[in-house]
């Protein structure tokens, strides 16, 4: 797995590349990767730095719960300090785009056309509301993060309720950023969910994950959705998570 | 979650409802209900029953890949007997559709207008070869079941590779499959996935799933994401799930 993964950063050998890596030094410029084995933010070259959509900000298909959530947790991310400019709160909200890299090494399986067109799997579809709709805020303090989610219609799995494998999705999403805040540059090792009760379409729910433990390259993650007020438990999962070193990404 | 779900299935009163649970005996009048927590074929009311397209045929996207396991399998769904018509062979293939029931019992956060749009979340993206292609095949007598599953651009994770939430995806797709041909309708409880290394996308990889045991209400199915000669594993997986009565669907 290593190798094959050094293989897959191998292209990445532009200077701008290990600068930015942590999801709090993300400007305009730079392209979150969110991925099952690494997720990481990286700056890109400038040929590659159009600006991109901020999928994570409010849009006309948001409901009031997934609105007042946001401005609960936005409202946290600046502080008014008395007599000072704001300053930077406990929160910290985390962007979300909807291309990934495009210069990848790709081998014989990977065409030209494939690479150019491909789209995070999370933000593959742009009609606002349709599908994932989510925001992403971390407390690294408390060693939390929190994703506030509504639910669309083209997420169905059974009737007017969301597919298991889109929860499985959002955990993966929320679990993967939070270890990557903590621990840099991750693998996602193992995912393990329970499903408890089903999630409505357009419905709007957090999913709230907290560190268990760091060991060594380990870093261990557990997290549940619920109602917005907490009350009801969806899903529970516990997600384990690699470092893996920036030299190693690109195939030192 | 017993209680929710008969809730969820109130709305299925139609005479037709229960006498076409099990995958085998799907018509071209039946909706595949493929979800998270109950899996089972449903015939719809007349007024619902217009024909659907079965989105596990081939289509122009196939590579050369898919389509030679495609019919590799399908070969094997009907066998000549000398002097006698072909006969039913040992595997069966799955039609996947992409519509779910529509008039499902919605409360007040499931509007008509979410109801009409739903689209199973693995279907939710018609342009051939963009997301998730895939076809399942079943084998009763050797308890197995196959999901042939071709990786398109848009299930972007890693640079150039699937999504995690993605390879999730499938594997709920199939193992959930696996278990209601296996088990009549069910519900999954839970989902234990090993990623061992990254899918790349334009790939075509082999979803093999086998029982490994039957308790009471559970079935226990183990899976294996590999590349399609079986040499390489990409992804390991346990799934559990709870079987459901009719009666129980019903809100009996």
């Amino acid at each position: 797995m290593a190798r094959s993964l050094g293989r897959l950063f191998k292209g990445f050998q532009s200077p701008a590349f290990p600068k930015a890596m942590g999801a709090e030094l993300c400007p305009a410029t730079c392209v979150s990767v969110r991925t099952p084995f690494v997720r990481t933010i990286l700056a890109l070259p400038s040929a590659f730095s159009s600006k991109p959509q901020d999928f994570s900000l409010p849009n006309s298909s948001w409901g009031p719960e997934m609105l007042r959530l946001y401005n609960h947790y936005k409202s946290q991310c600046e502080v008014e300090v008395e007599g000072e400019e704001k300053q930077e709160g406990p929160w910290q909200r985390l962007p979300s785009y909807n291309r990934s890299l495009k210069f990848t090494p790709g081998g014989v399986y990977l065409s030209k056309t494939i690479q150019s067109k491909a789209r995070l799997f999370t933000r593959n579809i742009t009609d606002p509301g349709a599908a994932f709709e989510y925001v992403l805020f971390v407390n690294k303090e408390k060693q939390k993060c929190v994703g506030i989610f509504q639910t669309g219609h083209l997420l169905e799995g059974p009737p007017g309720h969301v597919h298991g494998g889109a929860i499985a999705t959002m955990i993966d999403t929320v679990t993967g950023s939070h270890a990557t805040v903590l621990s840099g540059p991750v693998m996602t090792a193992n995912l393990n969910i329970n499903y408890r009760s089903p999630i409505q379409l357009g419905h709007t729910v957090l999913i709230e994950s907290s560190l268990d433990k760091m060991e060594s390259r380990k870093t261990f993650i557990s997290c549940k959705v619920t109602g917005t007020d907490g009350s009801k438990l969806y899903t529970e999962a516990t997600a384990l998570f690699l470092s893996i070193s920036v030299s190693h990404l690109l195939g030192g």
